[in-house]
């Protein structure tokens, strides 16, 4: 592109740096905020280096949290003894969002992806270990994406934590509400005739 | 969305405010700046403040620039006596990158559009005719989208101007380059017949 100002130039290349932001959309973006007011665009700056500056990671479940404790985790109404332990942040709040879960929740900050570098230690996964060896723990609910990097990382906290006798059970897999059989693929539409369930358990309460 | 954190909240909502972005891309472009490191989250903020504090509209053509005048109203190799009059920087980044225009612009900041209670007197129209009524223009390209608000302008523009004289010019509409006939609509198929040009000056040179 052909920029008629270095400053409009090194704005669109800052956007163009985001997933998904090719050159144009950020040219669009930046184009849009420089018709906002000055006081609009330094909240807009502002608000993001004091996101980066100010923002923790929970202390137990390791969830983006404005405290060192996140208000999952101090809850009185939530039940300590179950632990559902998600990719990231935007799990927990998927969860969240369906009303169905009272418990607490690890975040392991990634997955197991030998392709991207990414092992076992970089992940939270001590601290998993760590509080689940307490022995207060009555349920680990594995709650990763069914992919292979979900499944190594499943394989490899099983091994992990099978040490302490907690139970373990992973969100079950099987046709989508909404889905078409037909066009469902068969590993799943296999996997969910091998895991049927009592139709009254199926049942959305 | 449930956010466990007042800070995340706060840059999602920052850029959902952008043209285009939900609340589900707003969180993962905000998560993605998270993962940075704090210097270059302060630069992508920093950037964008600065951008609104410094840059300027030239003086002469009104396009987005470093400086009180423009590269190319300064420039020695460009014909002064053309103007080609367009919507915004985007349109003069446009043409520039075709490389067949020589001439100088003039940016208007916008189109006339009564819906979006724009008038003529929010764009830089003013302007324009200053400098087409000194007597130095040879001729006025306006190259402005085909659209209402672009044919509202144009029509515009060509009672404030006509006074002086000059040949203004619109660019030409017709079936873009790789279009299938069959496809095109009827009006732009037909305005092509009717303006259509001698083989010899519709070859790219």
């Amino acid at each position: 592109m052909n920029f008629s100002s270095k400053l409009l130039e090194d704005a669109v290349n800052e956007f163009s740096k985001l997933p998904g932001v090719g050159q144009k959309t950020a040219l669009r973006l930046v184009l849009h905020l420089l018709n906002k007011e000055q006081e609009e665009v330094n909240q807009f700056g502002n608000t993001l280096i004091k996101l980066k500056q100010e923002i923790k990671n929970c202390s137990i479940c390791y969830n983006i949290s404005d405290h060192t404790i996140c208000e999952i985790c101090t809850s009185h109404k939530r039940d300590k003894e179950t632990i559902c332990v998600v990719e990231d942040t935007r799990d927990v709040m998927a969860i969240e969002n369906t009303g169905q879960y009272f418990g607490v929740y690890h975040v392991l900050g990634g997955l197991i992806s030998p392709m991207d570098g990414i092992g076992p230690a970089d992940l939270y996964i001590d601290g998993l270990v760590q509080r689940v060896s307490t022995g207060d723990i009555k349920e680990v609910i594995l709650a990763l994406s069914p992919n292979m990097e979900g499944d190594t990382t499943l394989f490899y906290l099983f091994k992990r934590l099978k040490e302490f006798n907690v139970p373990i059970t992973t969100i079950a897999r099987g046709i989508a509400f909404g889905g078409e059989l037909e066009y469902t693929d068969e590993i799943t539409l296999g996997r969910s005739i091998i895991t049927r369930v009592p139709y009254e358990n199926a049942m959305m309460r």
